[in-house]
């Protein structure tokens, strides 16, 4: 099994399709065991201990310096013995050292066809910008903005009357879909990188 | 009808495309009325030919300044009477007196999903970025590089031994489809645009 430490800051509707994937043993072997969250209110935290996770709180706001932020995750994730980090909505900046402690085992899944509109609000940037195909991209982490290799990535159409909610909903539901299977395929060692070049082996 | 002068530079695949849906009556009321090329040796002036359109050549190389150039573009386009003006794999840039001649009236297709990989070589763009999605965009040109208002859009999957050549001739047996379907559109008054966004209505 292949230990999954998942990040969270808010309400978790990934992570909610990451332990739903895992209860029908979609997941395997990728198992989610640790749930850290940034707010100690962020609703994923109930999803976590209702699926029985055990959950963390790692508040950031006592740390004066985001390193020592970043070192009190690495810690708790090498306590936990994970072998995979994975973003789920996570609104903080992974920091060098977890980056380093976990090299390849650090992915995030983001609301847009990246390099299109990273960032904040990638769903509303899409609609401003005019775009008629948007989507979802799971992508290794490194130290830029939404910036590491792309693993996977699952298109969507922009409708002409979209707004932000309607046009995030249907993005979100591909996004179910995508991360749980990267998820396994990572676990299952069918991920291969080469440079910026990552793909999935069938 | 509505009548396009196409502006080319090479081998003219969009442009056979274009013909192509002419001829069969798939790119009513829009009328291929005029090809100019800036290369005196690009194959497209022959397939313009075959195609019994009128073709010019304007070479850019005897104009010393670029608003020159333009500006003999804008005439040959208004002596031709041409309502609506489509780029064709056209490797120069369109200046402010054409542009503000056919307000609205400029369009490009572009090898990417833009905003991502503008400019040159998009598809080698996006394999060196390792997209996992690209595709083609239509939009009305304005003053930046591939920067106009977009008005459609088709997506591609890209496979892990794609190289250029590959990736290239998958997007554009879509660009052969999306480019003669907008300029219908356009002539057809179908493409409303707010802004930076421009739809196809039904």
């Amino acid at each position: 099994m292949m230990r999954v430490g998942l990040l969270v800051s808010g309400s978790g509707t990934n992570l909610q399709a990451i332990l739903e994937a895992a209860a029908q043993g979609d997941l395997n072997p990728a198992l989610p065991a640790l749930v850290i969250s940034n707010r100690p209110d962020a609703p994923a935290l109930e999803r976590a201990r209702r699926a029985g996770i055990e959950t963390l709180v790692v508040d950031h706001r006592p740390f004066l310096r985001r390193a020592d932020f970043d070192r009190a995750l690495t810690r708790a994730l090498r306590q936990h013995q994970i072998d995979l980090v994975a973003l789920a909505g996570f609104m903080r900046i992974v920091g060098p050292e977890l980056l380093s402690a976990f090299p390849d085992r650090v992915v995030n899944i983001h609301p847009s066809l990246l390099p299109s509109f990273p960032g904040l609000h990638a769903q509303r940037q899409a609609l401003l910008y005019g775009a008629k195909i948007s989507g979802c991209t799971v992508h290794f982490v490194d130290d830029g903005i939404d910036s590491g290799p792309i693993i996977a990535q699952a298109a969507v159409e922009v409708q002409p009357h979209d707004d932000e909610a309607a046009l995030s909903a249907r993005i979100l539901a591909q996004e179910h879909l995508l991360y749980p299977r990267v998820l396994r395929a990572l676990a299952e060692g069918r991920v291969h990188r080469d440079g910026r070049r990552a793909w999935i082996r069938p």
